[in-house]
C-alpha cells in the first residue's frame, strides 16, 4: 500500500473562494437580471503596458530563429533581468544586493509556498491573522501545524499574530519562541503597512531571537507614503534575518504572465542540527535549481521592460489607475460612515462591517442588495471576523457604480 | 536558532555538469583555438515552429487589451489546452482521460520533483540506474534516501534498478517491497525503450504489490517504432497504478518557453495511515492549486498550437530533424565498431566506451582529441560507468562534423 502524506488530511477545505462562488451562483440563478460587480478577487483587469507587449513580441521573434533561439536558461533567471532588479528595486534605494541573491520564479505564490521546504520540520511558524492562506496551508502539508481546532478555527502549533482595528493592524511580537515569521506588507488582505520604525522592531526581534522573517512584499508598487519601507532591507541588519518576496503580478499586470522574484541574502544564516551555521542562500539555490527550470524567456523579457523608461512610466500609470479606484472606494465608503482601512498604500480596502455584522452576513447583504461580490474577512482567519475586503482592480466604471450602490444601501 | 532541513546535507554536489564545465573551461584555456562541439546537454537548438510563434504573438496581443486581457487562469491550466491534449495525446490512441486528470505546469522537472511531496515520508523509492538526478535528489531532500554510501556511490534506502547492456537496459523488478517506482521511457540517458509486453510486466507488478509508478514520458514524441507504447495508459489497468509526466520541452522546442503536463487518473488510489483509500488525484490537485498559479497564458496558447494541423506538421519536421541527427551519430559510431544504444526512439545515443575506458577517461579523450563535449554515463549513476551519452540536439553541420572527428580518432 502506498501511503500518502498524512498531513494533507489536516488541511481545511479551500472553503473561502468556493463558498463565495456557490453563493454567487445561487444568487444569479435566482436573480438572472442582476448585474453583478465583482470587487472580490485580487486580479488585475487592465491590458499589459505597451513597453512590455513590445518586449514580449520581440522575445517570441527571437525564439523563432535558430540564430537567436534560447533554450534552457539559468534556473535563477537571466542576468539582464536580475541586473535590472538590483539596479532599480534595490541600488536606487541604497540597498546593496548581489546577483546570486536574486532568484526569479514564475510566481510569489510558488516561492512563499516552497520556501518552507528548506527549514526543519519542527520549526515553529508565526503568521499574521488575517493571512494569505498559502503561508498556513503549505506548513500544514509539511507537518508543522499540529491539529486544527474547530473551536478556535486555528491550528494548534501555529502562532497567530492578531491584526485588528484595536491594534491598528500592527501585530504584537510573538508570545512564545518561534523560528519563522511570515510578514506581508503592504498587507493582503488588510491593505495596511508598517512604518520603518515599526518594521525595525521586527528585524531587531528576529536578530535577538534567532528567527527568520519571510517578508512578502508583493504589493510594494502600490506604496504612496514616504515613511513606508518598500523593502525590508531598508532596515539596518535585515539582510541577516529576512528573505524578501516580490512579484510582477499586480505591479505590471503579470497575473497571467507569471513572474516574481525572491531575495535570499548571503548574510542570512540558519543552523544544522549540530548547531553549525549554514547559508540559507545555498539551500534555496539547491532547491531552486533541483525543482525548477527557469521562467519563460518571453516572460523574463517582458519583466525587464518594466524597468525601461517607457515601462516605468506605463507601470506608474497602471498603478495610479488602480490607486484612484482605491481612493474612490475609500472615500465613498467613509462618506457614509463605514470604517475603512488600507487603500492608501495597497490596492485592498479593508472595512469594518457596519453594525457589527459578521463577515458572511455582510457578504450576503452586499450581494443581495447591491449585487456586489467582495471577500468576507473571516475567510482570511479568525481575526478577520467582522471585516470585509474590497479590491481596487475593477474597471473605473464598475468601481464608481459599486460605490454608488453601496451608498444607496440601508446600512 | 532556525534549523534548516537536515536532509539537504545528504545531497551530493551537483557534480556532473559543474565538473564537465570545469574540464571544458580548462581545455579551452589551454587550447584557445580549439573549435568545441557540444553534444552534451539535452537542450534543443532549432527555432520555435511557425504555428507556435504565431499563436504566441496573438496571445501577447490579447493581453495588451483590457477587453481580451486574461489574468489568473485555472491553476490546472486552460480548458482549450487540456482538451487538445486529451483529444490528441490520448483519445486518438484509444485512451480515455478526463479533464480533471490533466494538470498543466511549467515543466516536467518541476512535476517529477514535486510529486513526491504527496506521498508519506517513509515510502520506499525505486529508481532506474542510470537515472535523471532529479528523481533521487528530491527524495533525498524529503528524507527518504537514507545516508549516501560513498563506496557504492548510492543512497542506502533507495532501491536501484540496474540498466546495463547485460540486461539490454531493461531493469529487473525490485528485489524488496517498494512503494514508488520511477520509470522513464524513452529513457534519459540511455535512449532505450520497453515494448508493450515489457511495460505490462511493470503495471502488473505495481498492481500486485500495491505500488505506484511515476512514468516520465518526456521523450514520447521521438518514438518511431510501433510496438513502443507512447503512454503507459496503453497498458490495461495502468490508470490504477500510474502517474504520467509529459513535456513540450523537446517535442516543440519549449525548453525556454516552459510547458508540461501531468496525468493523475481518478482511478489511482493511495492510503492514509489507517488504511483508508484516498484519491491520489485529490492530493495532487490540492498541492498544485496551493503552490502553483498556472502556466503563462502566452505559453499555453503556444502549446495549444502544437495540436493544430500546421503545428503537427511543423513539430514532425522538428522531431525528424533531430532524429536524423541521432541516426547520423548512431551509424557513424557503429561504423567504427563502437557499441551504440538508443537514438532510435529517443534523441539520446548511449555508447559503450571503447576498450572498457571509464566514463570520465573517455570524456577527456573525446574533448582533447576530437574537441567534443559529451556526458559521462557514470554521472547518471553507478550503472552508467563505462558508458557515455551524446545528444542529437545539435545543428546538422556540427553533428556531422562531430561524427567525422570521432571516426578519425584512434580508439
Amino acid at each position: 500500500m502506498t501511503q500518502m502524506n498524512p498531513y494533507y488530511s489536516e488541511l481545511q477545505g479551500s472553503y473561502l473562494f468556493s463558498e463565495i462562488a456557490k453563493r454567487r451562483t445561487k444568487f444569479v440563478q435566482e436573480n438572472p437580471n442582476a448585474e453583478i460587480i465583482s470587487l472580490g478577487i485580487g486580479d488585475v483587469t487592465r491590458g499589459l503596458p505597451e513597453a512590455i507587449v513590445k518586449a514580449m513580441h520581440a522575445a517570441v521573434d527571437e525564439l523563432a530563429q535558430p540564430e537567436t533561439f534560447r533554450g534552457y536558461g539559468p534556473e535563477q533567471g537571466y542576468d539582464f533581468l536580475i541586473q535590472a532588479i538590483i539596479e532599480n528595486d534595490y541600488k536606487a534605494r541604497g540597498i546593496d544586493i548581489q546577483s546570486n541573491e536574486v532568484f526569479l520564479s514564475d510566481g510569489s505564490k510558488c516561492d512563499v509556498g516552497n520556501i518552507q521546504e528548506i527549514f526543519s520540520q519542527d520549526s515553529i511558524v508565526a503568521v499574521q491573522d488575517p493571512v494569505y492562506p498559502v503561508y498556513v496551508d503549505t506548513n500544514v502539508m509539511a507537518g508543522r501545524s499540529g491539529k486544527f481546532n474547530s473551536e478556535t478555527n486555528r491550528y494548534e502549533n501555529i502562532e497567530y499574530l492578531d491584526c485588528t482595528a484595536e491594534n491598528n493592524f500592527k501585530p504584537s511580537l510573538p508570545k512564545r519562541k518561534v523560528d519563522i515569521i511570515y510578514l506581508c506588507y503592504p498587507n493582503n488582505p488588510t491593505g495596511m503597512t508598517l512604518s520603518k520604525a515599526e518594521l525595525k522592531k521586527w528585524v531587531d526581534y528576529a536578530k535577538e531571537n534567532n528567527c527568520i522573517i519571510l517578508y512578502d512584499s508583493a504589493y510594494e508598487a502600490f506604496i504612496t507614503e514616504s515613511d513606508v519601507p518598500r523593502s525590508i532591507y531598508e532596515i539596518e541588519g535585515a539582510k541577516e534575518v529576512a528573505i524578501e518576496f516580490r512579484s510582477f503580478s499586480k505591479t505590471a499586470g503579470f497575473t497571467g504572465v507569471r513572474c516574481a522574484y525572491t531575495v535570499v541574502p548571503r548574510e542570512l544564516k540558519g543552523f544544522d542540527k549540530d548547531g553549525k551555521e549554514l547559508l540559507v542562500n545555498d539551500l534555496w539555490n539547491r532547491r531552486h535549481t533541483t525543482k525548477f527550470n527557469g521562467v519563460s524567456y518571453v516572460t523574463q523579457r517582458g519583466a525587464a521592460a518594466v524597468y525601461s523608461p517607457e515601462g516605468k512610466e506605463q507601470i506608474k500609470a497602471l498603478v495610479d489607475f488602480y490607486m484612484t479606484n482605491a481612493r474612490i472606494i475609500r472615500d465613498g465608503l467613509a462618506s457614509i460612515g463605514i470604517e475603512v482601512f488600507g487603500g492608501v498604500n495597497a490596492p485592498y480596502i479593508w472595512l469594518k462591517t457596519p453594525n457589527g455584522m459578521d463577515s458572511w452576513a455582510f457578504f450576503d447583504k452586499l450581494l443581495s442588495e447591491a449585487n456586489i461580490v467582495g471577500t468576507p474577512g473571516v475567510g482570511f482567519g479568525q481575526s478577520g471576523q467582522g471585516y470585509f475586503r474590497l479590491t481596487a482592480f475593477g474597471t473605473r466604471e464598475n468601481t464608481e457604480k459599486a460605490v454608488e450602490r453601496i451608498r444607496n444601501m440601508s446600512l
